[in-house]
């Protein structure tokens, strides 16, 4: 199969492209480099069924242009800074929303009919239930972000009603491993670099959240394409959930720091935050699919890889 | 208080500005007239607290010069064919979604912070549960409307969150009365003008769908806007719903005529339609509102209207 991946240079997308290269698809990767690297594309560009188009997502024509020829669409690339999203009350409308119809757009122009796309388990805002189904009562959104997310979901979904197309739409939790490039981790590792003997922690370190190993997700994302419905929408998490301060445990203890920690306080880290993100991922798993790795596992990869690869929190990549 | 109301020139709209006025408010209207009449703001016009801005809700400066001065928000303003959206898939996003991110944006530049938009029940799409309660299992859309206005409400939400907005957001079924310048009563109206022998109807005429009463739903409007919640979210509908075949005879006794009906076929009148509408209004009811006049009586009262003002009917305005 031809695949067209968006966002393919980012953390998740060219960790996807490798193992869609592996098991024999080509693939038309596009991305911006806004946050991509061309170093994670090292080893998919060795791979003749493998080309990068430099484009934006904000551009229709040239989306069109690229994905010619394509059997299906994995659009990955996004505003991923959840946490400044006031800052830029129109970023997550365009580059989420607005974008996401670009994509819907492009493929109809070239008579594509099969797209997934990354969604986010933030979409449920401060639900109610945990763990979270994706039949719960329809939320609140409490951040840009989300918003912009729920947006695009609704978009495709009409596509899908309207135009007959096939969707795939996964809702994840933060996503750690090899090639991560922004969240949690990486902040306390540009810290503790700086300062090992203490850690600014944002709110009250209680927050409780839930994280993927990247594979995992990949492994989840690829069974989840086998299956034959005209919308899907899959939770992607794990079973468990972690509080900050736990996480904060094991990232010191993989770098043999004790950092005192200073917490600026209030139960959320920032506004539009969800204190609690705890995912029921039974649909998932009904298709045999579980993580291979805990969240403690992945932390510690992911702080293993980062210190390995100072170059990735280097600014100016 | 000086409210700014966008789509002041439309059915609900206009009906909505001549209660606000009634009630000793002053109204700054804003409308490009696209759908909205001249003829609906005859009687505001003659009050001193009111005046209308002409201009375009795809144009933010517009928008944020206009609303100076005003204390609250009614974003009526929008694309309400439902219908065709897939005839012109950008004009839901740009004119639902988009427009309503330059109102919240003007607000902002304004210091405006309570804001009360016209959402839809398509929103949720084809519901497992009826009637329909606002806490709905998290649905799928069908429409490019309805996913504009999932949007648009979620924007909404993320900026009661994340700027301290006070939000109030209605989920409509139907509106049906005085002014009522678009749907099927004017379908059907249309129609048998030209040809009262027979009526072509789209679907197989079992469609279930429920309709407001245009001054009830101004009732429940008015009095949400007392509450003192940071997000309000209501269902506004009636008890009852009525299928197609119904409303066909109430119109037809009305007009006296008795059209041979010829069914275009299907459970739905169009790619997107909802075959059910029937919303779960127990939150609003809770607040001691309940609306007056039967569907029937509504069909019947919108019939007579537009009887009466022909012109209404006439393209071109």
């Amino acid at each position: 199969m031809r695949i067209f991946v968006t966002g393919a240079a980012g953390f998740i997308g060219s960790t996807l492209t490798d193992r869609l290269l592996g098991v024999g698809h080509s693939v038309v990767g596009y991305d911006n480099f806004s946050t991509g690297r061309e170093k994670f594309l090292t080893h998919a560009l060795t791979n003749p069924g493998f080309s990068i188009v430099r484009g934006d997502i904000c551009d229709e024509r040239a989306l069109a242009k690229a994905m010619s020829g394509c059997d299906l669409v994995i659009h990955l690339a996004a505003n991923a800074d959840v946490r400044f999203g006031l800052a830029h009350p129109r970023r997550d409308l365009e580059l989420n929303t607005i974008a996401t119809m670009n994509v819907l757009e492009a493929m109809r122009t070239n008579g594509i009919r099969r797209i997934a796309m990354a969604s986010s388990g933030s979409v449920y805002g401060e639900p109610s239930i945990f763990p979270t189904p994706e039949s719960a009562p329809f939320p609140v959104q409490t951040s840009l972000y989300a918003a912009s997310k729920v947006a695009a979901e609704g978009f495709l979904q009409a596509y899908c009603e309207g135009f007959g197309f096939q969707g795939y739409v996964f809702r994840f939790v933060s996503i750690l491993g090899e090639r991560y490039t922004h969240g949690h981790v990486i902040d306390f590792f540009k810290q503790l670099s700086v300062h090992p003997e203490y850690l600014e922690v944002l709110g009250n370190g209680k927050q409780r959240k839930s994280y993927l190993y990247v594979q995992d997700c990949i492994d989840a994302i690829l069974l989840c394409l086998e299956q034959p419905g005209k919308i899907n929408i899959y939770n992607l998490g794990t079973d468990e959930y972690c509080e900050v301060d736990e996480s904060i445990g094991w990232i010191s203890e993989t770098l043999s720091v004790s950092p005192e920690r200073r917490y600026a306080g209030g139960e959320r880290g920032w506004i539009g935050d969800s204190p609690f993100i705890l995912l029921d991922c039974s649909r998932i798993r009904s298709l045999g699919w579980r993580p291979k790795l805990s969240i403690r596992e992945a932390v510690v990869r992911t702080v293993k890889f980062i210190d390995q690869n100072r170059w990735c929190v280097e600014d100016g990549h």
